[in-house]
């Protein structure tokens, strides 16, 4: 990246456990970068590392690029457009692109890039594939949407983040994107509590049948890094339930949109629901295993067994 | 494996497409191998790489260790204890070790195991989890049950067969995991047909999407490798849709056995039954694309784009 | 109904193919009933009968009790509450109960709840279960919601409109156990579809196998009334794919805001989809044994039998 | 019945409590009846009523027609082909018709079938939908296969054990709908599981929302007698969750057989599956409702309501 890292002056607005990951990583390759965070606390370690704190998000508008990575559609439009809001900046200044790598809606997605088009600032909707501990072992990815120049524009950075990313359209399309890859991730989570269960009832233990798949050519990132919750039961939560079944919600009714059948999908839905009635709504999704031992008459004990996760940061 | 691979002498019964290239990695490694196959020439391009060749099943009695890839229990029986079959060597000479690489029921297997055993012969239960191209691209891997000093025995060579092998215990434990495995092969391709439609009718290309989702924690060797068959509609089979209702008959009837509900997999059993009764029964499973296109209104067309599977041979 | 039938003036506003067969058993118990309707002709049957013909909504403001039957919220917000409305009737006129027999949405059920309140109008929800055909043969029955001493000054009529109604609680909650019906009719259709084509394929004739079903403890006016249809292939809609799809979105969307999981209701969801997507959107939801049928790989020809769909009007 | 009741002698086999109250019926018709079962005081309240207790089923071969109600394949086959069985009468006695109204596999029907054809005895196979109450009630009905002219000749009797018989053909297709019939009992009663929980979500006693149905076109004898149970949460067995897992393992296979996905009768099997999981096994399968509300996160009470079953013997 040498040539690249002082083309551009980068901004990052919301530096919550994702953000600090992703922020850090731009620091790392010795990128220019302000950050700003409701709560200044938490922008404290990328501060140590080099950035440049600022106290409200309208100073950022002055960046050439700004980062988002904020909790939810309100959270967006009220960082981006409301009072003391990044485009409220003083002189009519505003970011040439916005990099939004937050999951909010598509409407949310869509009011603010054609608001912040009048100023001449550029959305690139850019969600993330990963939690902090996948950015951090630099095996993050994100599908980016949004006017293709902003992307080469934005392209380096964005690489920077993790393992690369993929312009997949014009406008909102990213969005939709994330639905299907959460999706995706869902059902896997689903079969893959089926299978183990079925193999432990067979009389495999857990650590050696998702071994044997993780080394597979059905094995991912996503099983390796689940494996220790499902061989340990540790539901501490990465992704609550609760938040998976948002998703679903959204993906399903994505889908009723575009008038796509999903029956698999469906089923897992109402398994997640089930899940969530069942009083696992604040434990991690991988808690999908439980509930299906539960229902398979097997009662789980932690294997308590050393597993890889896949994700050291190997530096 | 230097040192290893002149310890034992080798044999391989049965060349068909997945035994051919799986015996040629050992040749590679410079192994002593005989190989048997009923019509011989399917043998030609393993002795023409040194493979040494004979006549009878029979003959590989004299061998230490036989690896054996066939089609069925059937085939598996007959030429394990049928005439001229693999026992039935002279002088009561006999393996050490039978590593079945086949994929045969649990009593098939559990049959052999028992009778062999008279004759001081271990049964590995060894079945693969890849296909012909996967094993050329020296990432195949297999759940291996049987006797553990059988398995030890065996398992220098096993790893030559590919990225490595997982013991998962005594008996026929193994089939249950390729069982599982072929459930969950099953599941992934149907949740990718159901996303990968919808990211269609949203307006995002199918290789982009799928470029996407490779690249996230989500993706395996299998989603890269089954990409080229979804973006541009190559439904030539490498696995059939009546060969995977197969498997999920097997593997929904063990969970049947041992009371464990599955019900994504279920619902993909009948998805597939559907394939099948709509005239798929022969096409590769990846049919299930086509399928839930067509109850999505969608007609799909190829994208004619140059899609890497992730197999390319790299030496 | 002696004594009962000069008690109340009556009104009805909208006359479609529901409201004549409805209004028409009102007239035959002798009521006093003003009609109208947005296209006259279409009440010119019931004024035939003796129905007094008005000329705008607000004139049946001086009824002391209206039902209404149209097609849709929307519908039901201008008829009730737009200008020219029953509501907007001279020197503040207003009947004391009105009886919603449409399908509407909750919220648009509530919002009039709320404002006709104000004139000292009391709103019964009374959505209908039943076809014209199940009403004209005395078989229609009711859910009804609302304050309870309007349901007991309305009882009498609703009571003549079929075969009884039932008061499940104040409020919309009527709107729900109508919702609950259609997701139930659903479900036994696709249930129907899958052990008809089963038996066909077993080598019964679905006409036998449906009189033995109807006959049988699982027997419903419903199962008798869709088996023409099923036995002779005619899918001539009375109830649209379409529009059964549109009950599921509400039924799943109450489902969901109420946290309950549904997994059959979810999959048969999924299936009227998928008949939508296969371009039988504006046939009726029978169609689902064809979308069966071709799954299972049969072609489907009509038995052109004659059977009783159960719905006779034997008077 | 006039005319009939003497014209064949009638035999009784298995006077369990289906038998029981199926015999009495014949009885009360004035039929000349012979009963036996393996332990005679079971046979008593028949004996009471004017049937002829005989000592071993060897005795029944002289009768006309013989009914048999057995538990199970096995006793069917004993009770006919074994030792001192049926078909063991003396001087080759054998009756004309049996008439089996018990549930056994299709195999075990066909082999009697194939074997009592060479003493010249027809087989009707007869299974009979309903449990003891509604034959009590008089509202039994059978699916009856077999040689048409042993049906004309038993149909009158068949007739007056219940509400009628329908034949459906030759051989043993009346096997597969009376598991056609248990197939979409179950979907029902887990339908009426999820609507049930939704309603009462939403405010509606299961008492109101499911009289309310019952009166509706949706109704049925069968959603009537669940209804007790259903409001009043008393899941005593009429037949266990067990018994019901084994008509869907039958249904299922005999689906797969005839490639009929059954994307809903699959699902339903697996939620079964989960509630013997749950340790409900042994519970009437009513009990779907009780898991249905646990993943609801409802917590059940009885409604201690007086709700009629609908199986009052009024006489």
């Amino acid at each position: 990246m040498v040539g690249h890292e002082n083309e551009h002056r980068l901004g990052w607005l919301g530096t919550g456990r994702m953000g600090v990951e992703m922020a850090r990583r731009l620091l790392g390759a010795g990128c220019d970068l302000a950050v700003y965070n409701r709560s200044s606390a938490k922008a404290e370690p990328l501060v140590r590392l080099g950035a440049k704190p600022v106290s409200t998000a309208a100073e950022l508008a002055v960046r050439d690029i700004v980062f988002i990575t904020v909790g939810s559609s309100d959270d967006l439009i009220r960082a981006v457009l409301g009072r003391d809001g990044l485009m409220s900046g003083p002189n009519g200044a505003a970011p040439r692109v916005l990099v939004d790598c937050s999951t909010v809606s598509t409407e949310a997605s869509a009011r603010i890039r054609a608001e912040i088009a009048d100023r001449g600032t550029a959305l690139l909707a850019a969600p993330v594939m990963g939690n902090p501990k996948v950015v951090r072992a630099g095996k993050m990815t994100a599908a980016v949407s949004g006017p293709r120049d902003a992307f080469v524009m934005a392209e380096p950075y964005l690489t920077m983040l993790g393992r690369g990313v993929t312009y997949v359209g014009e406008g909102e399309v990213a969005r939709t994107v994330k639905l299907c890859h959460n999706l995706f991730l869902g059902v896997v989570a689903q079969s893959l509590a089926e299978i183990t269960v079925l193999a432990e009832k067979s009389g495999i233990s857990r650590q050696a049948f998702l071994a044997c798949l993780n080394q597979s050519v059905m094995g991912s990132l996503f099983t390796g890094y689940k494996t220790p919750a499902y061989v340990n039961l540790d539901f501490e939560p990465t992704f609550t339930a609760t938040l998976l079944r948002k998703d679903f919600d959204l993906g399903l009714a994505a889908a009723r949109e575009h008038e796509v059948p999903m029956p698999v999908a469906a089923i897992v839905h109402q398994l997640i629901q089930g899940l969530v009635g069942r009083g696992y709504g604040d434990a991690d999704f991988a808690a999908l295993l439980q509930q299906q031992a539960e229902s398979a008459g097997l009662a789980l004990v932690s294997e308590h067994a050393e597993v890889p996760d896949g994700l050291d940061v190997t530096e």
